[in-house]
């Protein structure tokens, strides 16, 4: 007979053995302490600065967000009791609906569980169910967008990252009264580059497509009024789907889909992922409206993260350090090596009780693992010097020990 | 080109015509006010009694719940910040799932965004890397299993809802050391009936497969500590994985698994819908392991929940209503029609105040339209007896309309 466990632990072994076995860091973010958190470890506790959260302003901890979260839950309690259909539809949910709509020009918004859950059941459900649809999907999309592509069973093709040529050269290859879906995404988290909205908007316009953007980690930072990219393009019109989440920017949890009412009741009404799972707590729903709220209007918030998240980059610059130069407020530094990507991190957590999470396959491709850093409005200065101090003599150490192998 | 629009306004026309188009009754659940919940309609606000949540014992509502909830989010904030691998293990997680363990009397837990992501997760990732594995699935299973089992790719084998003799066959017929995985449920949601565990769990033995249950229609209500049915007929080391979740008997949100050290780290590891979501924030882990704390001890609830359970099916068994006999908390009445079963939803809502939301298909098969009725323990003997008089009054005039139809 099978031995399960035993395929189990041969399976962990392996990701051990190839440097991709992933320890998570136990921490306690504690309010009014960011961006340091408490560090639990075998050793005992310790004070670490966070370059990693997704937690890109600071809201999870802002006073009136909690404010609104802890009001909701003495109101309503700390659940929502059901599916949205059955008795789990709170009065809060409609008017964070209506706020989502609002914010991004759109007819209706659509409460998810999560991000993931947003992009997983809205693409599978509009792919596989538009008669004889093909998606064509950006190379370096989200594993949830894969996961939707994969659970519609409709087909797919893959266009080059970014590349408005190779899509072009694919949607016209496609008969024009097709069903098409373009599912791209606005800032890519790990590369930190921006799709090339418009180009894909009048591709889409002339070759008859729909277009669903993802914009989770773009929603709060970018645009006027802090809904993303596809405000800060004056785009919102042109794409037809925008998808978010309440979890990064915003500092809650949650996703969530805008659209035409048509398409969204459309998804309320099939999307398995949305119709079979309890709803949000409406204290949660609650907390992510005052949030939202807040980032509409947040330009000072959003001024003090563009400082930071600029001079961390022209201190960078200064450096020999192999980091991708982007658009966007993430900074990818590309180690390239699995092992060396967690030894530096190792490094830095117990040395310089600074946290940058090793970023390995799945999650980036071998070979390009990397740090992922991400600045926040709470980082000085000062923390942004140490950290690029701590970091390229940990490049130059990197590099040394690589050259002397090689020697 | 493709009008999309108009193919989403045909489609959820057509849930209409079917008299399955679903409205969402817009609630506020007040704290205090349970069963009774302010309902949002077009003609204004009324209170209404509930009948058809999924907080099974109240504990979104729960003071201690509440505080526990309240104090996670003055500390820690509303959000985690990140993923569990990239800064967003909270030590609240980490606690959680000690607790899980513990209740189940397992090695590990695993927490997830929902119940409804734990099955699609676990199922998919157990199924789609056990090598040549076969899943053998219980044909009444709940959709997320289902969308578990067409991720995973793996070939899967439907047997006969609860009919060990048809497992069995099924069984029989595959080779011996073939990888194989039984997955099942404790309370079945909407038949309300419960598993032959012990039955499966024999052969499974007798067959090699590994076993995955789904209690979270059981949690909290069943056995001497709350720990479902696995708890209930003491065979929880004879069932491999159980999933659960948190925002039904515990009336929080978020769902998990419990198992051996090496399926949970491989879970951990390799499951997509664990890896690239954002933890559920630290102020709910702390909500649902008070919750489970207080579970866990909650004796007198759980007889107070049974008492009104009891009195209930006797009332329902003085009338001529088709309800279905269950071992179980859950009372379904099946009406049989879509239509007719909204418009006896209806009438209970606009004229009792009494919400029951009509079931229909895809959530049970077409014909088998139904209402389900839960009772709380805070539901009175005297709310109970208002409702058995009404619904059995409609389905009085229901029986006199079809047969009138019919003459």
């Amino acid at each position: 007979m099978m031995e399960y466990d035993q395929f189990f632990e041969s399976y962990t072994q392996t990701l051990q053995k190839e440097g991709r076995y992933r320890i998570f860091a136990n921490l306690e973010r504690l309010v009014g302490q960011a961006p340091y958190a408490r560090w639990h470890h075998a050793g005992g506790v310790d004070d670490v600065v966070v370059w990693c959260s997704n937690d890109y302003l600071g809201m999870s901890h802002h006073p009136q967000v909690i404010s609104a979260f802890v009001e909701g839950a003495q109101k309503y309690g700390v659940g929502s009791g059901g599916t949205r259909n059955i008795a789990g539809t709170a009065h809060a949910h409609v008017l964070l609906e209506d706020a989502i709509a609002d914010f991004h020009h759109k007819e209706k918004g659509l409460i998810f569980s999560s991000g993931y859950t947003a992009n997983e059941a809205a693409v599978s459900t509009i792919a596989g169910n538009l008669p004889n649809c093909v998606m064509l999907s950006d190379a370096k999309n989200h594993a949830s967008i894969i996961q939707g592509i994969r659970s519609s069973r409709a087909s797919r093709i893959i266009f080059k990252h970014n590349d408005l040529e190779d899509l072009e050269s694919k949607l016209i290859a496609l008969p024009i009264d097709q069903a098409k879906l373009i599912v791209f995404t606005s800032v890519y988290s790990m590369e930190g580059d921006i799709a090339p909205v418009e180009g894909i908007c009048n591709l889409a316009q002339k070759y008859g497509a729909l277009t669903y953007i993802d914009e989770v980690h773009a929603v709060g930072m970018y645009g006027e009024d802090g809904a993303g990219i596809t405000s800060q393009l004056n785009l919102r019109d042109r794409v037809d789907i925008i998808q978010g989440n309440f979890a990064k920017g915003f500092g809650v949890v949650g996703g969530y889909i805008a659209g035409s009412k048509a398409l969204i009741d459309f998804v309320r009404s099939a999307a398995a992922g949305f119709i079979f799972t309890t709803s949000i707590p409406p204290a949660t729903a609650i907390a992510a409206r005052k949030s939202l709220e807040m980032i509409a209007v947040g330009h000072d918030l959003r001024a003090q993260f563009w400082d930071r998240v600029h001079y961390f980059k022209q201190q960078l610059a200064k450096t020999h350090l192999p980091f991708q130069q982007t658009n966007s407020h993430i900074v990818p530094i590309v180690i390239g090596h699995a092992k060396h990507c967690r030894e530096i991190s190792d490094i830095l957590l117990h040395q310089h009780k600074i946290y940058v999470q090793p970023i390995n396959y799945p999650t980036v491709p071998v070979g390009e693992e990397r740090l992922r850093i991400t600045v926040t409005p709470l980082h000085t200065h000062a923390q942004i010097d140490v950290l690029v101090e701590a970091l390229s003599g940990l490049w130059s150490m990197c590099l040394a020990k690589q050259s002397q192998k090689a020697a």
